[in-house]
């Protein structure tokens, strides 16, 4: 009954044992390791997209930052949602690794925006005004911080009030196989087809120790990247180990197998909680995560039977009326058990 | 005989295992997990430093410039060797850590510099002259990048002269095992009893996956260390696996056990070497790395037998007169034979 | 009939004469020409700061932004109104010269934001939690850009919330004495009395060449402040000059007839505003500047007798139905005169 | 006798007429006044560069910062020389506006560095190799912090080094008047015909109050400039005044009228210098400043006198052996008078 976050769980035996296997021997250093060529062949191959260029990092903030900063100079703007990570979690690294870019903030529900919300956005910067900051790129998060999903088509939507501005599109795709399969979408289809530049493609939430993909599809900023990688202390010397990470995920499907079942968790929660009569659903659940409201009373009791998640908002307390209202984050991983679920559900029910 | 780097050799299997043991079950992330408390702890007490706060970053240029901007203002200076791998090989990442420092090189045989060299450039910097930069942070290697090592007593020089001017004290320690080791003394004496404020204490390089300590002898930078460490990307959400890395690397002594091994494949090499009559040292062989010259046939043959290593200078060539002397880097590892050694011996003579 | 900015109007000629008589002979160079010294004094007496640190720049951006940089970290915060000049109208100056700082931007009618939303928006930034950006200053605009002003009385309830969480306070002051002779109080009172740290005070909009003073109550920045300032490219060899300008602002309440002159004129358009029946104000009018709003055919009339102003927002045209109501800003200067503004009051009747 | 700086002396009254002329009236602000429209005007007949974008901004280092951070990327170099005012006197400004590039130290005697000197250096920095920072661009100085000059010819064939590898020039000219009317070429010769890409056009050691333009022979640049100048504090508002000191600058060539002056000054006092006996020259003269030695003795004397000028290097001191000999920097400038030069030369005899 561990639901804090997907990066709590554990790594998936077989990406394990593919690091072990990379163990084998001498390896030439800082990602011109041979597994590296086969994930690159293999990112290539599951995107349909045999020129884009394809780098590994260990970080999800790390993916997110060195992507935008490839994209947007130190006095242009980045257009994200007020609940997306790069806004909320990352420490400023977007604005650091900029030089200073200013993240403008869009409202909409489920931490997503619309391409509405974004074009009055865009227009709202003065274009070709000195005084103001100008326009640079858009980041959406998929899925969500709210755990919804940006349909394919919605991605174009936003893609294209982007283009008709002449703005890079950059997706967080922290849990990008938890949109995918939630989707039911190609790779291709939720990116550069929807007019998707660079995405971060997550692997850590999904059963990886610590790999995140960066793919640029357009490779004109490829040595830029790799050289924004080095100064910001991103390239690894043991590149392998992240290479075989990587190559394992994307080996027989085994990344969308895990993020399908995580999804499956997060939809049995999810029908779960809407069963029972004293709680709610905060946000629709279309991937791996769950925002639930229940009654104090609900979360002593399966706090006391051990399971830990975090309050949403974080500043809440145990202490109180039994029966008011407290909502929480429940996050699902491809370790989640259906018993996991069906104990916890039984444990909040009152 | 593959002597590239060492970072090309694999990681140690007792490394391995603890990684596979820490999977077990979920974890709580970003540092905060139970075997993170145990490394910070096993540190405390192998340097004798019970306050010290101790970080965990994924590689050396990062431990590096984390450690330089949370003493070193923009408009400040970094003091180190000319040769340094700050200097010639972070792509820049100290100016962008610490928002634009300047690095003053120091000159000096087998990439050291002495106490006399860094009073010099001290006292070149002006006090106080608003125009100028202002005198920062001195940095230096151990072992150096030309194989040498700083004996407690020549740190302690170089940290006199630092605080006699108020500076604080940096080691780069990408190799700190191998030169505590060819040093014969014990962490502490070579670092904060001989007056050095953070270090970088590299565990990749090492036997290890991709895992460097920074320890902060003085806790007063550790949360403007946090907020730098997350703010570039560097805090890993599942942290277990680098904290059961540095517990595996440290516990029953492997860490030192694994530089001996290194180092003891650098002295039989460069002992063969200079047994040679055709061959040279070019720098002292104090640690894991061998500097030498010998002809070029001596270079075809070993690499036609599959060795690797780079030429020193990188420019050279195998293509040229048989008798040309050219000068190559070997370096060992903990996974460094005797036989290649011997090997490698037999096919550069000449 | 000029009413497009402040920044428009002409210099004071007791300026001029001042610039003028500065230039016998040779002088100090960098802020030390001995007409620094009496403008030093001159402020610090004004301000009844005997220790403050000031020191002249050319521009308000500078002025803010050299301000805050010296307070805030490149991972804190600044508070701000979103309206704000360092918000809006400094192509992220901000964001360049902290090295990445987050403006959270906060709402409030006439560019002013309450004490109530202030405290609200630094509780909803973690305390501590190394995820986040961190709480850093608050900047406040005085007068504010909607021509309001914050009585010592707002300004001290602002400054109590930020000291509760320790936090400083920076009073943007291209305004300041358009803002003091408003208020009606001392220049201790509307500033560090009330809790400002540090302060932009303005000259340029007030009859000055271009000079603006920062005057740091707690000189402990000054070393920081003076290093910023070369490095930024802001302090002046022939700095006499600036002094020059400084001195015959604060000489005799210059600086105050003129920011009297200015608001004089401001009420009277105002007023004639408010008998117009087919015009109205849009902010309240409580230093230079007014904001009204007409119909399109009275924007015509005046500005085809040669009047020049914005339209607020910016994107309004002159083609469209003649009875369609279009905002402007109007903001007087020391030099507007009666004739001015009656004649320009005149034209917009229809 | 004031020979500490050429930014020292007065401004021209010519030059503070046009000042005084500019303050007619209301004028647009931030670089649209119709005197702009004149002074672009002026210099691109004066460089026959009928293209260059022309800026105007208020101090030297800004003037070189905005330039050189329009032409390098952070990861890059600066080719310049080790006494160079960039490396030297300006706090780490290049460093801070280019988001942390690396100046790369060049030697040569008299404050230049060769071709040769250029060619070595950047071929010492790694082409394409991810570890290291990467070529960026060249920076001279004309005239030289040592009062020496760059020919024309200097100049190209350092500009074809720099082209042959793809690298933009900058040409630090706070003293290009000087240096200009000493070579007896023309603007254009010594800038872009012979390879410069971006000139600091030096005013204020000139006889202005502070103005010096940035001239971009390919306006490419020019909107990024724009912006760089914007949000490093440099855009004026009362822009006008900034223009009018630059028109009269230009007018009936007040600028190399101002220049001869200042180096017929200093060619009398290096020749009187050079018929002492107990006096030498440390530099050869070939602009307006002078670096020469004598004994301490006639250092008293001149000083007794009321003369002012720096020692070079600064930390000598005016006690002790009255026969030591110490050096001295004397700069002159448009209004040093032939009078103040012979007073001095009488003084220092000995």
């Amino acid at each position: 009954m561990f639901f804090t976050s997907d990066n709590s769980s554990p790594t998936h035996p077989k990406v394990l044992e593919a690091v072990v296997r990379a163990n084998e021997g001498y390896a030439m250093p800082y990602g011109v390791d041979p597994i590296m060529d086969e994930v690159r062949a293999q990112i290539r191959d599951i995107f349909e997209a045999p020129d884009a260029a394809v780098y590994l990092v260990a970080t999800g903030t790390t993916a997110n930052v060195l992507s935008l900063a490839s994209y947007v100079q130190p006095w242009q703007t980045i257009y994200c949602h007020s609940a997306s990570h790069i806004q909320m979690d990352e420490c400023g690294a977007p604005e650091f690794y900029t030089g200073g870019a200013k993240l403008v903030l869009l409202d909409g529900d489920d931490a997503k925006f619309s391409a509405e919300t974004l074009k009055a956005a865009i227009e709202t910067t003065p274009q070709g005004f000195v005084h103001s900051v100008q326009r640079g790129a858009v980041s959406i998060t998929n899925a969500s911080e709210a755990g919804a999903i940006y349909a394919p088509e919605e991605v174009r939507a936003i893609s294209n009030v982007a283009k008709a501005h002449n703005l890079p599109v950059h997706m967080d795709g922290a849990r990008f196989a938890n949109a995918l399969v939630a989707a039911g979408c190609t790779p291709a289809e939720m990116t550069w087809k929807a007019g998707v530049d660079v995405l971060s493609f997550g692997g850590t939430k999904n059963g990886l120790m610590g790999v995140e993909a960066v793919v640029l599809f357009d490779p004109d900023k490829a040595w830029e990247f790799e050289l924004r990688r080095k100064r910001g202390g991103h390239l690894f010397s043991k590149h392998r180990y992240l290479s075989a990470q990587m190559q394992a995920y994307l080996t027989d499907g085994l990344w969308l197998e895990m993020a399908k079942s995580a999804n499956h968790a997060a939809t049995r929660l999810s029908q779960g909680i809407t069963a029972i009569p004293s709680a709610s659903l905060m946000h629709p659940t279309q991937a791996n995560a769950v925002f639930a409201s229940w009654p104090r009373v609900g979360h002593r009791q399966v706090r006391d039977a051990g399971s830990a998640y975090y309050f949403w908002p974080h500043d809440c307390s145990l202490d109180g009326p039994d029966d008011e209202f407290l909502s929480a984050r429940l996050v699902c991983s491809w370790s989640t058990t259906d018993k996991d679920v069906d104990q916890f559900l039984g444990l909040i029910q009152t």
